[in-house]
Order: C-alpha cells, then sequence, then structure tokens
C-alpha cells in the first residue's frame, strides 16, 4: 500500500485554519490522537457565504456555545475573535459564495474515554470552500424528492456533533435510491428531520408545519430565521410532530438548511401537492434570502 | 492562540502506522477532511498485547470485517497483511503488555454527507501504547464500583464506530460520581452494556447472565472468549437481558472487555453480594486468562 497523499488532493491555493495557523488546506492536519478523531468528542457549525458575507453569523455562534456546553466545553476563543478569524478566512479564500465549516474537538490526548481531567486545549478547524450554485439555485426552483427511513440517531440530536454515520447512511440510501433527502422517523412513526435539514409541511389552508424543538431535533439556525420571518408576515405556523402519512395528503413541503429553503415535490415516490414547488414554500424562500441578506449586511 | 504542538506530545521512540507508513507517534496527523474526523466515518478495534502477543486477534479482525461491511467498507488491506502490520507495530515498540489501537476511517474527500461515490481509499491507523499493568492488576483483584445511566446512543451499538461521545460523557460521570464503570440503561429499564465493556451478573446458583447479541450491544470478543470457556468448564450461562434491580441482588458481577475480567462490587453504591469479588468471578477470570494466552501462543 503506498502512502495516501493528503498532501496533494485540494485545490491550489486553498487555506484552512487550524489550531491558530492559517496554513494550505492540503497540508493541514491533526493529529492521530485527536479525540475528535478517535470518539467524535466535537462540536461542528457550517456557516453559508453569501457576496462574501457570513449569514446568521450570531445564530451559528449562539448555536455553538450551546453545543459545546452540553459536552462540558467552552469556545476555543473568545467570540468576538472567532468572528474575526472566520471573516479573515472567507477573505483569504476569496470566497462569494459557499460554506464556512468549523470544528471544535476536545483536543489531542493520550485515547482514554473520559474526559481528561487536566486542562484541554481544544482543536478549532475551519475551512471554507465553494458551492454549486448552479445546482443549489436548480434545486431550490424545481425540487427535490425524499425517502423515508428509521432514524437511529443518538438521543441527543440537539447538540451539533460530529457523530454524522447514521446520517450519511440514511443519505446514501436516499441518493441510491434517486432522492436528494431523507427523512427519519423515530419510533412512533414521526418524522423527526433530514438527515442535513429541518422538515417542513404545508397544509390546504397554507399553514406551515415543522416539529417543534427537543432532544430529537437539531434546532436550525434556518428554522429560527424562517419561524421569525413567516411570523412577521403573518403566516400561521404550528411547531408539532407530523407523520410521513400526513405530509403525504400536504399540499406542500421543502427542507431547510443553512443553503436555505428547497422545495420538496415527492416523498417516497409520491408526489406532494401538485408536485412541484408551491407558492407558500416560494414565499418562505423570500421571506428567508431578504431577511438573511439584510442581517448580513447589517451585521458586516 | 499559539499552535498547539501535537509534534511534541507523543512519548519519544514511539511509532504509529499511518496511512502506509510506520512513523514517528507525536508526528502522526490525518487530514482535516478525513470522513473520520468530520463525520465519524470510522471503524476501530482494541487488542491487548500480553508477552508481545495480540491477544484474540482472529476474534478482533472477524468483527473488524463485520464492522467495516455494516457501513459499507471492505478491509483496508488483505487480512493476514493486517496481521503483519499489527505484529510488527507491536515489535517496533518493543510493546510487551499494552493496547494496540486500530481504526480504519473511509478517508479523507472534499466534505458532504453521502458515502462518495468514487473510490475511497482508506486511512488506516494504528497505535500501540503501554498500560497502567499494576492498576489494572490491582482493578481485577479488588474489583470495581458502577453506576448506572440512561443509553443515549445510536440504534446500531453492534457496529464498532467512533461515535463515542455518549460513551464518554457517560463514562466522565461514572468518574465524577467515584464509579470506575457504568452500566447504560435502555429505555425499557434493563442494562445493555457497559460503556466500554460487556456486563455479567451471578446469581446464587452460580449461574452466570449477560445480555443476547442484537443491535443494542457490542459482541465483545471477550464476551464470546467467555462464553465458550465457561461453557467447556461446564458453568451455566443465560443470554438474556437483566435489570438494575437483579444485578444489585446477584451474588456476583463483572464486566469483560479486551483488557480482561474486572469484578464489579458495587453498583448504585449499593454492595454487590458480599461487596468483593466472589468466587465465580475468580473463576471465569482464571479461565479467561488461561484460554487468551493459550491461544495467543498458538497463533504465534
Amino acid at each position: 500500500m503506498t502512502r495516501k497523499g493528503w498532501n496533494g488532493r485540494a485545490p491550489a491555493g486553498r487555506i484552512a485554519y487550524v489550531d491558530g495557523r492559517y496554513q494550505p488546506h492540503g497540508r493541514a492536519g491533526v493529529h492521530i490522537e485527536d479525540r475528535g478523531l478517535q470518539l467524535a468528542d466535537a462540536i461542528y457549525e457550517v456557516c453559508a457565504i453569501s457576496d462574501g458575507l457570513l449569514i446568521d453569523l450570531e445564530e451559528h455562534l449562539d448555536r455553538l456555545v450551546r453545543s459545546l456546553g452540553e459536552i462540558g466545553m467552552a469556545m476555543p476563543m473568545p467570540r468576538h475573535v472567532l468572528a474575526l478569524v472566520m471573516h479573515e478566512l472567507v477573505r483569504r479564500n476569496r470566497a462569494r459564495t459557499g460554506l464556512l465549516y468549523l470544528q471544535v474537538t476536545r483536543g489531542a490526548a493520550r485515547r482514554d474515554h473520559p474526559i481528561p481531567t487536566e486542562e484541554m486545549r481544544p482543536t478549532l478547524i475551519m475551512t471554507v470552500r465553494e458551492i454549486d450554485a448552479a445546482g443549489l439555485a436548480r434545486r431550490q426552483e424545481d425540487g427535490i424528492t425524499v425517502i423515508t427511513r428509521a432514524d437511529e440517531r443518538w438521543a441527543r440530536c440537539d447538540i451539533k456533533t460530529t457523530q454524522l454515520l447514521p446520517n450519511l447512511l440514511a443519505k446514501t440510501a436516499a441518493r441510491k435510491a434517486g432522492a436528494y433527502e431523507v427523512w427519519l422517523i423515530d419510533d412512533d412513526g414521526f418524522v423527526t428531520e433530514g438527515s442535513s435539514t429541518n422538515a417542513w409541511i404545508v397544509d390546504a389552508e397554507g399553514r406551515l408545519t415543522t416539529r417543534q424543538l427537543s432532544h430529537d431535533i437539531l434546532p436550525g439556525v434556518t428554522r429560527r430565521v424562517i419561524l421569525e420571518a413567516v411570523a412577521e408576515a403573518q403566516l400561521r405556523v404550528f411547531e408539532r410532530k407530523f407523520t410521513p402519512q400526513e405530509a403525504s395528503k400536504a399540499r406542500e413541503a421543502f427542507i431547510s438548511s443553512a443553503t436555505g429553503v428547497i422545495p420538496v415535490i415527492a416523498l417516497d415516490g409520491k408526489a406532494i401537492g401538485e408536485g412541484k414547488p408551491g407558492p407558500v414554500t416560494k414565499r418562505v424562500q423570500q421571506l428567508y434570502a431578504h431577511r438573511s441578506s439584510a442581517a448580513a449586511k447589517l451585521a458586516r
């Protein structure tokens, strides 16, 4: 077996931030005894970049603080410094449209399950990448299809940890089935959320439904911004559980994540509503896009 | 924030194996976009080393093959070559008594949830370390205490993945409570297993009970070897669920893992049996030690 060249796989010029240094993406690594690698002892966030601005930055930082706290960690640096580094990384990568990925692990230590009692120096990793803007625009315009699958995740899906194996296995199953996303179903038969998105349905009266916050779902930043925006626009929203059966009878459906709002036009092979993006979903897309870009510009 | 020196934290002379190369432990790393680090898309094994021999090696390799298969991965190299590398790493580290840690991740790729459709080159990591033999001997002789806690893990605990955050949080809670291990309790009130060990109880008639294999527990290598050994010795064993209440009334209890058999002398602050290691547990320790060392010598 020859050596795998992780030194050579990144696009030229991409800059990552790891452990206090800006460095070429292709050469950026962590120690093999990093607890993030060995024990999934790590938290992450993904921020959208639009026009070079970080969308919903404060909300992402709020959630980062909360997730870290839930597993007994503090921020790896003061919040305002972290935000400065994030902006600087976007600038150094000359990113206009893309994603900033941020991961904080508990740090490197001799492998052992218990959290070390000595003070740990967390590992902070950030990368920036372009996204396929044309593909995203097409999905936002045309919608996507979704399948359902049992939710096999752990009991604390409200914490944004790197324990993503069930998510990626479910998403892979969706792609193999020709679908874009998968809605996960809890033991009682209700939709929790998508494998990397929150799930929404719209009824015949134009009312929105999305699952209420609990340990079962991620408190999506985009979910929250949408809730605020639709409340201002006086659309009605229910935060409660719904089943795939209710979803299949919905007028419209959509998913939300850091990359925005994407219509769902079919569930498990059956069209939702007229099988095309509906007017309420389009309205939510507009409200979200308007609100987020305005907020990003204000925070600049 | 200054650069964290993961270059400088390992004991001098320790050798790791990463991506086809033997290299100084302190300088061994993986790329920041390794899927093991970002998505817990990885499997691991831990083998005990005794007298320089790998204990229960074939059983660990069997389980590795199974775990990899369950998440759609193949062995990173032919099995007999992998075994040779493991032995060589033990030799290079001059390890007589310790642990070999082996991790296989799906490899490095641009971050995205679905398993990449192009062929991946998995990342293979191995480390060897000494153990605190005196501490282990003391625990095996004197026993340990255990607390209980809700099992928050995912639905496929039979796969040995690096999604260990719930395990390490539970173990940390145990240590804070002055206990050594924690027994995890499922939604129906039954013990699944320890956070990194299988759980056993012994009744007044000297009969052993340990939970049957399912998606809820790891198929422990030591568990299996014990089952074979006690069957040969004509001890009676039940493979079924038990509650903490049943455990607290047991005559004896113990845990099993790659580091062997350790008596449990108290559960949630209440003594089990006479509050000291019992005769059946000692007999199991002897049977296991005899069988494993004999097998390791045969396989040398």
